[in-house]
């Protein structure tokens, strides 16, 4: 089955904003084994709206577009669709009823021009938005078929989960199964490099993602039952955790997981609590955990040092060793660690200091970093190196600081 | 002058990765005047690559590629760009001298397909790329344009700034001037609103970008010289600048200033130094100052209090205060504010605490924030409400924190 998106709006045409729904859909069509050969952005003009249109329906099953259903003179997509499948528009009483109280819940009065949003295409099947007044709709005519979604991603993306996905894979007879490994500590040419021989499979298929520090796989395999489908899966999935046992940190069926995720999980899990010393990532350690929902049960809190001063007034980091050794070092890790352990009572602690740059800091080059985690085992430092900007190297020095803090979660 | 854009990458359409090309270069094009109907995205695909590439020469004067500038096989932008223009790809044998320097600078062996990359059109001209093996070109005929720049945005930005810029205004007959005003306080459609008299003007031009909590202006105008881009600027800058002074917070020549960065900026003129005692942020605040090179100066620390006892440990809130107050109290926040000021020695101490959700905290919607300023005039403390999910409520707490901040430097 072929799929072409259409993404209408001069916004995006003029880069007001980024046109994340590509990326979402592309993702969510190729886990469905659905093929796209386009993408087009058009703006609100009528004539080049229907002609893009018209040429993704000549060249694919279905189409899909995002954007142009709200209530003013613009947005003009579901016209457009109907004028292009030849169908006229009517209103769909029960669309009204929807779009009335859905205003009434926004506590706002409903314009006439939002009666516009209660009209659709002759025959089409209307899908709910809970998160906004623009109902999507599906139109079938002549074996293919035409898909209306919002534009706002907020109100996109769960349409297409609960109702595009089922009606694509009813389409093709199909149920899926999908698994979402992720790595750490592998890097992302190697863990292709070996997984070449699978990515030849057609079912189940392997598809690489790389982020920044880290890399998923996503295993997906299409039966025409749930259990066949799993039963397809099981063989690459086991083959693949045997590959990379030492570098996969979790295992999901949804394509949300994170570091901190899993970090914060293993902590719940163990019952521990954690507290962080941050120098170079200037909270961005703590930010990201406390990012997790529930994060309160585990994260006690941490203590941000971001000049010498403060390292001992708020860690105790001692004059001497700063003296000595300077704050960009193993000692200092050590006794950041210590201190953020002894001052909080969290179980384990972890700490980090280094240059983030740009350039050097007193001789010592952009991307140092020491870390030191602190538990009941001890405390051990860790002398990294990392390169690129000031962003790179903070969120990569985060990264390895919520993974020491998993890791030793997960041992308890 | 009309210009289409063609990104060529089979991994856009499976949505390995997210195009953020597309934003980057539709702004730039719509900052220097350049009209855009289409954007197309296109797989790896040489006949489906060569239509699109055809079909947007037909309907524009310059068409700008990124991708498949790489050298592997799967790379065939130049190739393709060369046939659908009746050109000859020949190897320039300076390209091949930047080859050989770029790997002995990465410190590896060149390999022999490599070499394809120092084959281009017959006639193009070349674009210097200081960050990849990929060097860019700009392809003329029949009084069009092909510009094929690589897909990697690190590579792909720099080189449309320093040549693709240059090259279209150069094409347009063009200087042009921009300024970017930030603004905080108001809201997107309040701000639109306002300026609705302005949109239609021409030239300058004035466009609102929207982010989560801000507006930004980007006013531009062109002239001949630069000087009379200046002065068909100045009147609506003007005018801008009077109708929104309670809210800019920022006035910029580039596009990339932020609250964050205002806020260094201010406490690096002031010379005063700033800690932050974050519970609902967990960080952000902190991470978001010392994510500005230069931050080091003016940041001391910050405490991150997750917890009732943190709050009592590290910045001294009192217990009777939690207990009859609870944590998401303005008291709370004042003590943090008074408790992270006195233990840093800070002129500047910020304080939030408040409910970042999911769902209610013992009875406290999401969303109930208090942030308290503690600087030489004394401690304020503003109950504020926000909406959305988590990340938004964060978000915008520290948002609002950096505002405060901000204000609190530049008033001395």
């Amino acid at each position: 089955m072929v799929c072409e998106c259409v993404f209408v709006g001069t916004e995006l045409l003029m880069g007001q904003i980024l046109n994340s729904n590509a990326q979402f859909i592309a993702r969510r069509l190729t886990e469905i084994g659905v093929t796209a050969h386009y993408q087009v952005v058009v703006g609100d003009n009528p004539e080049r709206a229907r002609e893009a249109i018209l040429t993704a329906l000549s060249r694919s099953d279905v189409v899909i577009t995002t954007g142009g259903l709200g209530p003013t003179q613009d947005d003009l997509t579901k016209e457009i669709t109907a004028e292009a499948l030849g169908l006229e528009m009517e209103l769909v009483p029960e669309a009204l009823e929807t779009l009335k109280v859905a205003f009434v819940r926004l506590g706002c009065p409903m314009a006439v021009n939002n009666e516009r949003q209660a009209y659709f295409a002759r025959g089409a099947r209307l899908l709910p938005n809970p998160n906004g007044t623009a109902e999507g709709s599906i139109i079938e005519k002549d074996g293919k078929a035409v898909i209306n979604l919002p534009g706002p991603p907020r109100e996109m993306k769960p349409m297409f989960t609960d109702y595009v996905k089922p009606y694509l894979l009813k389409r093709a007879g199909l149920c899926l199964k999908s698994v979402f490994l992720r790595l750490y500590g592998i890097g992302e040419s190697d863990a292709e490099m070996r997984v070449m021989d699978l990515m030849k499979s057609e079912n189940p298929t392997i598809a690489p993602y790389c982020g920044l520090g880290e890399v998923e796989f996503r295993l997906t395999a299409s039966g025409k039952t749930e259990a066949e489908a799993q039963k397809t899966l099981e063989p690459m999935l086991e083959n693949v955790r045997e590959r990379f046992k030492e570098y996969i940190y979790s295992e999901d069926v949804d394509a949300f997981g994170s570091m901190e995720i899993a970090a914060v999980r293993a902590l719940t899990e163990s019952g521990m609590t954690v507290a962080t010393a941050e120098s170079i990532t200037g909270g961005m350690i703590a930010e990201k955990l406390t990012s997790v929902a529930g994060a309160s049960k585990v994260v006690l809190g941490g203590l941000i040092t971001y000049c010498d001063e403060e390292k001992t007034a708020l860690l105790g980091v001692k004059r001497e060793t700063l003296e000595q050794f300077t704050a960009i070092s193993a000692e200092c890790a050590r006794e950041m660690a210590y201190g953020a352990r002894e001052r909080t009572g969290a179980d384990i602690a972890v700490s980090v200091t280094g240059v983030a740059g740009p350039g050097d800091f007193n001789g010592i080059p952009a991307g140092t970093v020491y870390l030191a985690l602190a538990d009941k085992r001890g405390i051990r430092v860790s002398p990294l190196h990392f390169t690129g900007d000031r962003e790179r190297i903070r969120t990569l020095t985060a990264l390895r600081a919520l993974n020491e803090i998993r890791k030793s979660a997960a041992k308890g």
